[in-house]
């Protein structure tokens, strides 16, 4: 009996997903039904998918001698996450690797280079500066009409990681001590709502949309979604007007995903993520085309496909690691007890405030699909 | 750079599949989200799950040595396929490892067995016989009135192989020859339509079952499965009852599907399959929760899930492999262009008559789903 993993691969298009985790888990969840020959460069087995996807290799760091030689093996490269070098990036393009998104558009998930290309747009952006010393926050402070402000890293951030709620130069002070010398900071804005808006662009050209969602975040953490989003209409189509784009200033292939504040009734663009994102994970059973497949349908140059909701409303619910419960993987029965809960595991090792996992519900509405969704991550939160 | 598969794998029980089919891909699909450690025994890389599953042990055969072993690592042992010696499943359990379905439920899929214990429990067949020889067989034809009778062998027969419809004694003798001594013989009847009940029992008991879906063969082979299937309702409430008596006379546990057929009125059983079917593939986007999925969670012995439709009605077609049309895994990209289309290949190989993939769509009504289900198969087999 021999553990055989050089089995015959499927003849489609080659490609190669740089990054580990439970995005680059849930495409090739979505590969395997259209036979993409997909291949897998991870960092480290603890991560959600080199468990489950036999085409994986694992190196010590995503430079560029690791991604060189991992290209080679692949008509097509795409991304489980932005936090490659963007030098590696612009010479993987220089010797001719396909990537998709290019490096041009991962670059933007530097939120200092988001911020100044969207607002010389002329998208509607919060009041931000790129500061790097004491002097220049204070003066962004000042021209804010005082504290608090809100500073963070132009890159490694995501998850809430690195953002600071700010009320003191003091504070300032440590924050810019401990990032490295550049910070963006920006006003203070009470919230109505949040909202995201994924979008899709096909290779060739050729953009659909998703539904507007609407994400309730804890501490920077998304913890909920649902769509349709609860907001008046001119709204909604102000939010997916942005959305729109925001992924064509970008030149954004496959997904990009489009975080939006709701502020005294207007839409203001937050943050963007060029790659499949929380926000989009209900599409999986809620869409006709979940984002993953239509992320690798994009990057392929392949017809994308319907966004519609299948039904009238969903709810996700993320599974964070809480402390004091243990894994929640060990009540799954107890969450599949709950009629309607769709049960999603990334196969991650439970550690506190990590996302492990996402329960997704379709209901008649959004209160009763939330209901369903949060049943169940009670379920698994129980003991 | 290397190849890894012995990666962290779930913490939850383990399951082991026997047999590699595209049954066993979509079990695994299924597998992933809800981080079931599950294993795969295979006896060639040449079919569908191999490629696409890192825990895979690939035998020569699927004798009682690798089976006892491979059962070592499992909690729970299920089936891709009921081709595995009764008396390797028998042993198996004498040893105390877990089959689910049981070796007893699996023997059920001897055809000849099959028709007894139904026709004992005076669920409705077909007029039958088990014969020998011409004899009995001269002797059941007169007893239905005459040729021609339909001919197959109780074991190893599936998608149309071995089924004779047999007009002559001649050609019975020939059958009777080709088959090793035992045959099944019942009459030959005008359809008006078959159905096919897809049944799921949890192993410490309670059962769900999926709507009545119709069936269209095509020399023997399963080429489209519409649901709601297109009957007055008094059929579609007995082809549910029988299905339900004969998941409960077998143990079922798991999926077990029971084909039907409708003649002059009335509701026939025709052959039962106890594990996912084909006529369930439409489940993965047009239910609740998928064959596959709620396969798992039954012989886990987990809550099932729900089985309704999420939308008005259908449809599925089978992508069979064509004479003189190529593999039609090139021609994807036409396909996806059809919106609505949900394209499933199964990774393997081309070969004339091989199922390959299929193609789900759902729509306000059967015909609607139906057209863009063979608009993308028709692209699918295009040049």
């Amino acid at each position: 009996m021999t553990e055989e993993s050089s089995t015959p691969r499927p003849s489609g298009p080659t490609v190669g997903i740089i990054g580990g985790g439970q995005l680059a888990r849930m495409m090739l969840e979505a590969a395997s039904a259209l036979a993409i020959d997909a291949r897998l460069l991870a960092t480290t087995t603890d991560e959600a998918a080199p468990g489950m996807w036999p085409h994986t290799s694992v190196v010590e760091d995503l430079d560029d001698g690791a991604i060189g030689e991992f290209a080679l093996e692949c008509d097509v490269l795409t991304f489980d996450h932005e936090l490659v070098d963007p030098e590696v990036l612009e010479a993987l393009e220089r010797h001719g690797h396909v990537l998709r998104p290019g490096a041009r558009a991962l670059s933007f998930s530097d939120k200092a280079e988001q911020r100044v290309l969207l607002a010389a747009a002329g998208l509607p952006v919060p009041r931000f500066a790129v500061v790097h010393d004491l002097d220049e926050l204070e003066g962004f402070v000042a021209s804010v009409g005082g504290w608090p402000v809100v500073m963070k890293p132009p890159r490694g951030g995501y998850d809430g990681r690195g953002v600071h709620v700010v009320t003191t130069p003091e504070a300032g002070l440590a924050v810019l001590e401990g990032t490295g010398g550049t910070v963006v900071v920006e006003e203070f804005l009470e919230l109505d709502a949040e909202l995201a808006v994924v979008v899709v662009t096909r290779a060739s050209g050729g953009q659909v949309r998703y539904p507007v969602m609407q994400t309730v975040q804890v501490d920077g953490i998304c913890h909920i979604v649902t769509c349709p989003a609860p907001l008046d209409e001119p709204l909604l189509t102000e939010a997916d007007r942005i959305a729109a784009a925001v992924a064509e200033i970008v030149n954004a292939v496959g997904v990009l995903a489009v975080e939006l504040f709701v502020h005294n009734g207007r839409v203001l663009v937050n943050e963007v993520a060029p790659r499949p994102h929380n926000s989009g994970h209900l599409t999986i059973e809620a869409c006709v085309t979940s984002q993953f497949e239509n992320h690798l349908r994009a990057v392929l140059d392949w017809p994308l496909g319907r966004t519609d909701l299948v039904g009238p409303a969903a709810a996700m619910v993320n599974i964070i690691g809480e402390a004091g419960t243990g894994n929640p993987a060990t009540n799954i029965t107890e969450a599949l007890s709950v009629r309607g809960a769709h049960v999603h595991f990334y196969g991650k090792s439970w550690r506190e405030g990590r996302k492990l996992g996402h329960v997704t519900a379709l209901g008649p509405d959004v209160a009763s699909a939330e209901a369903v969704a949060q049943q169940a991550l009670d379920a698994l939160h129980s003991r």
